[in-house]
């Protein structure tokens, strides 16, 4: 249920192309190579390395390939056909019984769904399956907030560590006044390493943590729908109401055409507000 | 119940218009070119999108043009109509019975109370009917949450684009300190990247993101008074209450004018308040 | 129970004064009219007049000038005498009933008072009386929320429109350096709706939707005691018990100084607490 | 309960001294008139003064003298006294009934402790106990709260306060760039308000509002743990379910120390922890 | 189960590497002592000291050094021999009776376990359990609060104290621009303050809160799943469904990994999610 996400790579590409257009429309291609000053570069991300270091733990540290990975990827999912699975579910389970649903939540592949219903079968009340699973929603929400908020910090120690980039170059600078033909260069590479920080927090570090929490947010809200699908296919509710309930978290758009498509939904007049 | 709002391109025009006084007023009217730097303004919009490209996946901003038109347009909802409506169909509902209102609220045009009062006549619980419209508004909150949030973040990646276009121009000036003639126009050139995210944000961007958190919050609003109506009519509730419970919503001076307008009301002592 | 608030003009005219004496004492008298440049001010005041478009609808704008009436008056509550009246109207009650209350509480002449004992004697039920009652305090809320925030964000454009116009001034300005006669004046003039803005906001907007938030909190906090008083009232509550209830929320000083007064309380030992 | 909290002027004299080396080291000790402009400093506090005048009301500018005062005073609670407080009176009540309490608080001397078992005597329900007492905490938060911001918005008036007033000098100066000789010193006395206002914000309003916030807290802390206390003697609660409840509020160390010293409580096993 | 915690010390000695490469590439070794001004230096420690004591009780203070210790330890947790070790209690409570446990928890060696199976054992309820054992995380969270928030605030202060020494610099170079020989060196050491304050607060003291931070969440995750253990054991719970409650907080691909190992889990079909 996961797909690339193409837009991760060409929102950061794009950004890059505007800082050349920018060089380029004010001085020409000539003074490309002067943008890249690698003691600043090492500066800035040392700094935010230096103080992600001392602000997180080395347990933290190692979530983060999979905090980068993520990144890249977005979650991939079909609300409706959610809803549907559950109907059926639902339909099967008065039918025939709960432990009839074995097979066919394998089948669904799954995992979360498929620990729901086997909770189901297994027995247990209402009750305690609501509260594994929500335990395991929040310990993934848990996860997921740590590992952001490595990227979130970054894009706040960022621009303070350009800064305190620029602040050692302007101290020198001044320090050494003599020679005005200096001056101006000199200050150019001080001004190099603030750039780098609020570009680096602008382009890469914000956005990509606002993409993670966005991510989670529609992961936990779809786990939510799961543990209500769940818990209506338990105690045995009527297939319409487990519809009915579920349909009301689907985006509006999205039940008009579906309505449209099948004939039979279309009699159903509360269903297509 | 949508209707345009003018305010939107009017705000925008007078902002305009103030740019435009400002530059009339320091210098003439032959300045105005000078502020249109076409490769200033692809940087500060191509590198907010670069940003927003990274923040949100392509579903979230499919979500954009509805948005866009969104801003321009206001909801409208006549408070005490709605306190109205509820009243008549409790009223019938207690002379007549449930059943008697499907023709109504077919009548009324709102998908909402038709919603709410179909799933009423279905013969659902109180508590039944409540999480299904409750679940609706959350999902259209949580959607118009979503889709706000990319205009929120366009007011403030603008301002740092601003800023790092800014900082480009300002090294490639320093760089070649040279000719001090060409000094003060090209610091002019830098710090207009910074004059339009500034101006894109305070005037746009989030502006419009706090209209369209205006709009949801009074759409919320106006959809829990009228699950509080449905729940009223549903458990056959007097009219007399549902007026008093819903009334409590809509604002005093509202209520005073309608008291003059109804004899009947006049007499209510404690609907004046 | 509303009084002009003195405070909001006397500190207004403090702060004008301050910017004179500023001016005075370090250029003299004579140069006071430099600070009164009409189109810089036309500009702060216009561009966050757009903002504001942008930002509201028209129904919201229409609240502006009772807002602004609003600022300059305050509440007056003598909490003691609230606490007073409900010891008296629960020992009336207790003694000839709830419907002996009716001309009592016309005479205390508060519609809040009176809505809540009237529904009270019409034998509405405590939780209804409670929930009606909080649904006009949370409207009331909202209400004073939605005029307020014109205010509030009054108080962030304005910063943000003086630093568009000194971007406008400072570009015009480095556009032409090449007579460095007008550079400083120019520069002078670039800096006032910078002046204006953070002057607009730190001693109008600002404060005075904190005075604004500050009386709809009080107005909230009387609001409750009154429906605590008029629960206690209709649940046929000892009026010894609804005077330590709601005594227990006038401040402590007030209670100790009043105890000096009457005789009759200072036996009651844990009231001087 | 109440001690003078040396570290207020100690603080705010050690913060003069730094202000004094920083003079000192970098020019001399003939230069500290210079940095006493009375002038600056009654623009940065006239202005700040107008501001809060229009923040608050006349009745929030009265508590002003008692927060001063607040400042410079902590509470003094010893918690494990206060434990020992409430087991001493659940032992005595479980073995001569709540009226033999009486006397016992009144010796304590704290008048919230006295209230509550007062209102115990008095035959009160715990939930109407708890309600009373609540309340009273309550309503002294909020007291503080109100109080307390006071100070917390000259801690945000104080800088934007300093920065007008070196705006109005900068323009001031900018007007008359004639004779360089007299730019520098003018510019020094435009700073001048700015480090005004961002020393009284550093030194004296953040820090001062933070230690009051920090004062109520600890009180709302003490008086849960005496509510708490209070209900369980009331309900006759077991006085080592008392100690051991409270006793979990209590910082570890401490409840070690004391277990060294009374051999009673290193039987305990679990009071280590 | 507490570690040292090598990346605050290796961050830190990264950060000033950074500083001194920034200083080497820019202007060569000999410039080091530059940067190193005992007044500046011992200027911010003072101001930012003076703030902290303005800003805290002296029994705030007395925490810093616990504090200070703890930034260089982290937590240590096996969540899964968590889960294992309450399995096994429960198992063995079920066959031995609550009594039985007496030995096994001493052995464990975490005292809050111990704690809460004591509790267990004599007799206490469900609810009191839970009470005394939140009361203690609440306790112990509220201090670390407490503890953090010193280092919180110094982050805040260093910054501000920072630009209050480069202001009393600039003033004094402003005062004196008759010799522009001086002008670059004073404003260079005025700027150090600045440097100084923004290191400190990005280097050490925000990155140090949010680790402490993270650490007391974690604390507060363990003491979390340690209730629900002990509630878990005294209600005489099946050891399968407390492996299946307190797993769910367990990270996935951990359990996964725990699944490979032990042959007897890889059955569990749901619990490889």
């Amino acid at each position: 249920m996961k797909k690339l996400d193409l837009l991760t790579p060409v929102g950061i590409f794009i950004g890059m192309t505007m800082i050349f257009l920018a060089v380029f429309a004010n001085a020409g291609a000539g003074n490309f190579h002067f943008f890249m000053q690698w003691t600043s570069i090492v500066i800035v991300l040392g700094g935010l390395s230096a103080a992600i270091f001392v602000n997180f733990t080395s347990k933290d540290l190692k979530l983060l390939p999979t905090v980068f990975k993520e990144t890249f990827h977005s979650n991939q999912y079909d609300l409706h056909e959610l809803v549907e699975i559950f109907k059926n579910l639902s339909t099967k389970a008065r039918r025939e019984g709960l432990l009839s649903l074995e097979r066919d939540v394998e089948e669904i592949g799954d995992p979360f769904i498929e620990k729901g219903v086997l909770l189901a079968i297994d027995g247990h009340e209402e009750k305690t399956i609501k509260e594994i699973m929500m335990a395991e929603v929040i310990a993934m929400e848990d996860r997921h907030q740590k590992s952001r908020s490595i990227i979130e910090k970054a894009g706040e120690y960022a621009p303070a560590w350009g800064m305190i980039g620029t602040l050692v170059g302007l101290v020198l600078m001044l320090q050494s006044l003599n020679d005005p033909a200096t001056l101006g260069p000199n200050m150019a590479i001080a001004l190099l390493t603030t750039l780098y920080g609020t570009l680096l927090a602008n382009l890469v570090f914000i956005p990509m943590s606002n993409k993670l929490a966005g991510n989670t947010e529609e992961e936990v809200f779809v786990k939510q729908i799961i543990i209500e699908g769940v818990i209506g296919v338990q105690s045995g509710q009527n297939p319409k109401i487990i519809e009915e309930k579920l349909g009301a978290f689907v985006p509006a758009r999205k039940k008009k055409n579906d309505a449209e498509e099948t004939a039979e939904e279309r009699e159903a007049v509360y269903d297509q507000a």
